[in-house]
């Protein structure tokens, strides 16, 4: 058993990787900090996990947390990054869920996020966790910076066509859409249900914190010698809980049939346990993966023009965050990659 | 493993069964019927199943069924009577989901269905399928009716009440409510999204085909004497997708202390895996028992009234149908009653 | 035309009043306060008021405020109780959305609102902005105090049957469902889409403050001698934004065949033009009054028993509050009590 | 007043039109067709209706249609082109809001429709009823074609860029959305709540009945010389009601400060009643048009790169469909042309 602590455990990625984590065979989970709620059941505050989690909210207590295997950062960005040194020296391994180790590019990182960043070298170590391409460095990685919700959708989109160096890196235009979980349990007017329902819109067109992340995602897959990608990224929210679904357009550098880049598809996800290429055709609904791991992906060439068009969905706080930290942890602890994600999405 | 066949697969109930069924360690799914769809991959028509489940929809054969070891049949009204004769004659198991079996007097189903009865001998001898009540007769039954999905929210909620001679039965009221999936997966224009989004309305207030299924089923636990219960019911239509709410009033006999109705709520279920008593003052959620078999009941006396309040919530395909079928499964078949019926509701 | 101002514009209550005076032909808006955001454009926050409205929020003024005709609070409790002697004494007319003058009994109030009411000889004086029951009073009141919204649902619903003295007051039962625009635009985390959508539950069970207006409300038009009415109360929330649907339980006090239910109703609305009996047999729906200022009930005896079940709705925000405020503005200032009241729903 | 009929009135921009002609000051509304509901009054399928309009459905009749001054034609494709020449030989005036008269390529219309055309002289001559771009004509034409709602955004969005050549017409991407009444009034499994609320989804984005539609709008603005659009057109499905929100990319000729984009669609659509042009950096929400015949827009150039993003909100039955026919119709009998359209949205 893997002796497994969630620091932040109050959030909608802390709900759900205790939802994973709970029935998962090969976890034991001894303690979920929270300052705010230290003492309070887990359970009253999230009424699912009653009979299935019998811990209290606690306070981050280092010694605690160091005496287990694996810590998850499940906080916003700038706490693991403050508390995760400590943790690293004493040899915990670590799987941070939030942005605070996904950029390599530091000056970058301070840039987007407005501060500076208190552990430049650890996110230099620190492995992307995007198993799909990171596979074998997540393995043996002690600190994990799992990937953003939408960087995961849009990632694994476009991988095929860049890594094949099919498209031209300067048009890639990204229209992806959210649920509302995606904003994160806060108690803010504009995700208001009476503000939400019946109601669609853009958000953060100007730049979006996950740009330079995909940007930078998308770079490391290319051919050498490829321009850098510039992606246009243009995220909305859905009236909705969960998903994502990312429409992602990109021109063609030359000719290239539609059935040679579903081929292309298949083939790059054939030996992946959580992509599913659909039939050619498809178009992937994000209810077909609420609740999983799974990220299922459609490409097409609308009129046999020179714009590709791929279709992405995944489970936003999922397979875009608590999921694929388990997917993260089961490589990293040798188990069966697919332990305690095995369930089908709940349909309807 | 135990040969279980579906027939019927097409609806929601059925997909909900495939969902649970897929990942269940002791069963084999062996065929899943569709006149309309013989011949399609069940992932086709249901891509939350991709990848779990290679069956194609078959036409029915006697002969398939019979060789296995149990029969759900998740089909509208009318079809389980007609078959299930023949599949008992030969010896299989059947769980009918469906309403056929679920009224004993046969008359009274006539004139709420507006049919004839194909099979009353068999009504006569089905188990109904509520565990709570019937565990012990479930166990070494041949043909269970899966209770309806109100009718189970409903008796949950007043049965400790009921089996107390707590309440006067002809004061009995029930104000319910459940998703759309309740009403099955039916091109109709008014289950459209553009109908009813946005929109809540009672239905059927006139008179519910479970209101008779409720009566029996409270009648059945009431204590020698008393007198018949009446049920006010009405039913509302919810403008989401899974999940009931009952919110059931009566009048108490006697001065009873919120106090010993919460303890009897709490002594009357201590040993249910499936049914758990919310601390006295709450509110229970649908959304804390989504995709799972969970019932979760409040019990409340406001004002110090003589009117006690119950308020129980389930999801309608869940332990108000397709979960509560494996439940009985597993009662059937000697498994542990929980079985592929462990994970925590998705929440949010 | 009368000169109007607003105290309290940025709350769900305030837009809605915005939404119908800008476009009312009688009315000249002077000014709507918000202390927070004194100086921002209305239309900033509201933008659905771009081109509609061209004032700026401002600091509450009472030499403003009394230059004018009328003043609406759409404020929190406490707030006008506080703010509208000075304007009475000033001669200004009010109506008050708020709870602040809806209660007669003063005690009570300050028991449910758990404060010292600020203005007691005001409340006496106050004028219950029912039009169905209270027109000729309201034409002549300085100070209206508008009801809350499930006590105007529940009131129009069941004031036939009390009115006629034709079901025991001790057994009314009233099971209620809000949008949540009802829980007004907070920043609370439980009422996030995230947290909402897709779930249902019913929430102060066990006491809500609309609970002691409907008793009084209902006291007030029962014929003489009559028991005190005593109400059973369970409001929930509804996954979607506006309506409110109330259904109500009562039983007869001796046999009344449904079709003189069914008359009663028809010839007690007869003259109302917010109020639409529905033929027999309907459930009216939320969506069909969304917008407006319309209330449709319809009254049904199932099975022939002895519980009379009414079902009543209407628009939280329309006639639960805003357009209603406006019904009672046009009665009291001798305009047409429909005028800029006419707008059929949006539907679908 | 002018004396207006409509053809088809049982579906959504059937029942829309009746919303807004009910109470439009000008108009007399005599008949309302539909061959399967004749006889039934128009407010018993629509119950927002009621009290607004006292007519039956009645069966299609040349002579009655002929009497009058305007026809409205909501109707699904084909029904028009055959009914509309006989109605124009008789010197009726139309408003078709189908497909039938959108096109001018009438082998392009008889590809995407699948059927000949049965009125291409017709065809011909209809005035393609955007306002914005064909005011004048719209003024004298006897038959005028309602744009289709997703051509209606998008044309809007891109106009002023295209209008002044700004960018390459070889590049236009548009991410669309709709809200399911978009997808009619129609029994349908796929429209069904259950399968939409809390899902998303792209359909059709291999070739939508809408492009051809769009790139012929987009061409008749373009400059003398330019190269023709040609558009990659995804549109999706929005679990909501009501609106359509397109995101619209496009790469500039060459350079083009952000300011000075923004003052270009300031100055297209100054002396637009229904064009709103956002503040800079705003992202228009589709509930702010909701039930309007407004059109909120807004432009950005993301990080100063050479794509230009537009985002373009309407009512897709009100601005894409119902709505712009009565503003098609104001012009056409030279009334004010916001006459009837002048409520601002329901929000929330």
């Amino acid at each position: 058993m893997i002796k497994v602590a969630i620091v932040g455990g109050t959030g909608y990625t802390g709900v759900e990787l205790l939802r994973l984590l709970t029935v998962h065979p090969e976890v034991e989970l001894t303690a979920i900090t929270s300052r705010a709620l230290a003492g309070t059941p887990v359970a009253e505050l999230f009424p699912n996990l009653r009979g299935h989690c019998d811990l209290h909210f606690c306070e981050p207590d280092v010694e605690q947390l160091a005496a287990g295997d694996l810590v998850f950062f499940a906080t916003p960005h700038g706490v693991a990054q403050a508390q995760v040194p400590e943790l690293v020296r004493r040899g915990v391994r670590v799987i941070d869920l939030s942005a605070d180790f996904r950029l390599k590019n530091i000056p970058l990182w301070e840039q987007w996020y407005g501060q500076r960043h208190a552990a430049p070298e650890l996110a230099e170590k620190a492995v992307y966790g995007l198993p799909e391409v990171n596979r074998a460095s997540i393995a043996n990685a002690q600190l994990v910076a799992c990937p953003g919700c939408y960087p995961t959708s849009i990632q694994l989109g476009w991988i095929p066509l860049l890594e094949a160096g099919l498209v031209k890196p300067e048009t890639l235009i990204a229209s992806a859409a959210s649920g509302a979980s995606g904003a994160g349990r806060q108690g803010k007017t504009e995700l208001l249900l009476a503000e939400n329902s019946d109601n669609f819109r853009a958000y953060a067109a100007a730049g979006h914190r996950h740009l330079p992340e995909i940007e930078q995602g998308l770079r490391r897959v290319q051919p050498a010698g490829a321009d850098a990608p510039k992606v246009t990224f243009v995220p909305h929210l859905l009236p909705m809980v969960r998903g994502i679904h990312a429409t992602l357009f990109a021109k063609l550098q030359s000719d290239c049939p539609a059935e040679e880049l579903q081929l292309l598809f298949e083939a790059r996800y054939k030996e992946e346990p959580f992509v599913d290429v659909m039939p050619a055709g498809s178009h992937p609904q994000t209810r077909s993966v609420r609740g999983t791991n799974m990220c299922r992906v459609s490409v097409m060439r609308p009129q046999d023009r020179d714009t590709v068009v791929v279709m992405s969905v995944i489970d936003n706080l999922a397979k875009g965050a608590s999921a694929q930290a388990v997917q993260n942890m089961n490589i990293m602890f040798g188990l069966n990659e697919t332990q305690g994600l095995e369930s089908p999405a709940l349909l309807p």
